[in-house]
């Protein structure tokens, strides 16, 4: 994977060198795609899943290019090329492989879960290498770190663990989600403390025996910059646990809510943004600076707002 | 999809036809499968993950011609395909669409969940139709229900639902898996009741405006089978949702363990089974019988053996 042998040791390397907690979700909805890039991929290939996958990925190609240098990582949304079908997925790899060539660290966000040898699988996939005849063989979607879901507990998270501890890679588990309705079942209240922090502490155990040089675990947490006093108390809980945090930008959290994600050090976190990045060519400033034709050079405009506005609010 | 543009309709009618609530778990596990296929296999492709997906769809194709007429459905495990990454889906794709053409409903077990547009995605995918360009396209995913995990609330179920209901499609929400540690986070106790009752309460509600003429819903849920008396309690506590149970056979449970999952009338459960059927050449009476050439036989007889269980369970 990497020269150095521990996701959360790259992460944390990856995010001192770029000065950046930042993660560029890349949800390419097609639908918000620019319209040029649309029609020319309309022209070669007609109203098929061909002209969508060629479309997510010249989109995927020229954003990666325009804030490889600014970020440590970038997580692309499985669903939106799962979308498309087995082109859709080759998007996904392609894009996958282009990142890492440009030094990104890769989050699949697929929120993945099953029980013990079906979860080893997935974990193949994504954190390993599939064994095909004995022989280990290159996983087209192998990388750094997966997303998942903790619904079916440890025997479900497990055999994650174990393989990337094998192969040094991560995970990160759903602990509070940053949607209007995640309290629903994510705040009910267990022994009159809400279910999430129940969670945060079978991440904690999950996690105690891969921590890496940096003191974090390769097993992280998935908590929403859009409840930041959940947040703040789940960062106690959980004191070994990197935070992946959604929900800065369109989703509505600010950079002060983000805050108490990070540890006292101003380490331990990577805030999320996908829309308010890749489709800051619809909006304003952006719009009137650089048109649809400058989507990249916005979407990198967007990125450096975002990073001065998260390093602004973590200065002491 | 159909003629019956219900899901649970066609599932239920599928059912009566056959006399069969018995799904078949498309599981292939690669080191599982006959050598002679997976030699063949090797001999084409060396060992690669063109030589996996080829012995996934050759050995799934055995099995759907074996079983297609004895039960009304088949499960493909996401997972098992993913871990070949494109080449791996393209054997799943194949797989639902042989399927298909056999007469088979399909349902993938993928436990898929995101928020909103992100779960809307997932939908689109499994449940209805890319759209691109705004035409709708033929989707290489396309089946009749997928299973989907709940840890998000509601707005991370209503897009599956509003598309399963355009599309005449259905879901399993994962309520009480079959697992040894599900009950560590769906046993917990919130207001005195287990997690998995509260959650049986919310697929209620989100599937009572989904109902077929057979009186079942569209949003059905996973219940299983290694946990019976919970099994019965769920079924009183959702009348209206159809279950998928897993748990059956090579995970422990028997056909007494599966009867609390169906209603007075014997209706209303599809119960899983994967390992004891795929992989039935390989074990006590049918590896005497058939050997490791006949294992399409043996899971016929498997299934046969099974079906003859659970309809003898279910006699009043």
């Amino acid at each position: 994977m990497s020269s150095v042998s521990h996701f959360a040791d790259r992460l944390y390397a990856a995010i001192e060198r770029t000065g950046s907690p930042v993660v560029v979700g890349l949800d390419p909805r097609l639908e918000s795609l620019p319209a040029s890039l649309l029609a020319t991929c309309r022209q070669i290939h007609g109203a098929t899943v061909s002209a969508a996958a060629a479309a997510l990925w010249q989109f995927n190609r020229a954003i990666i290019d325009a804030v490889h240098d600014l970020v440590p990582a970038v997580k692309p949304q499985l669903a939106f090329y799962e979308r498309y079908g087995v082109e859709g997925l080759r998007a996904f790899v392609n894009t996958v492989h282009y990142a890492r060539q440009a030094g990104l660290l890769v989050i699949a966000d697929g929120k993945r879960n099953d029980i013990g040898p079906v979860a080893a699988s997935y974990a193949d996939a994504f954190l390993g290498t599939p064994v095909v005849f004995a022989e280990e063989v290159p996983g087209d979607f192998a990388v750094d770190a997966l997303t998942v879901n903790a619904y079916l507990g440890s025997d479900g998270i497990q055999p994650f663990v174990e393989c990337a501890q094998r192969h040094g890679t991560g995970l990160f588990v759903l602990v509070k989600t940053s949607n209007p309705s995640s309290g629903e079942v994510q705040d009910l209240l267990v022994d009159r403390r809400p279910l999430y922090e129940y969670l945060g502490e079978l991440v904690n155990r999950w996690g105690q025996d891969c921590r890496g040089a940096c003191g974090y675990s390769a097993v992280g947490a998935v908590v929403g910059a859009t409840y930041p006093e959940q947040g703040k108390r789940l960062r106690a809980l959980m004191p070994h646990a990197f935070f992946l945090v959604p929900g800065y930008g369109a989703q509505g959290a600010t950079a002060a809510d983000v805050v108490g994600c990070f540890d006292a050090q101003g380490q331990g976190a990577l805030v999320n943004a996908s829309r308010s990045i890749l489709f800051a060519y619809r909006t304003s400033p952006y719009a009137e600076r650089y048109g649809e034709a400058g989507y990249a050079a916005a979407a990198r405009a967007a990125t450096q707002r975002m990073l001065e506005d998260i390093q602004q609010a973590l200065r002491p």
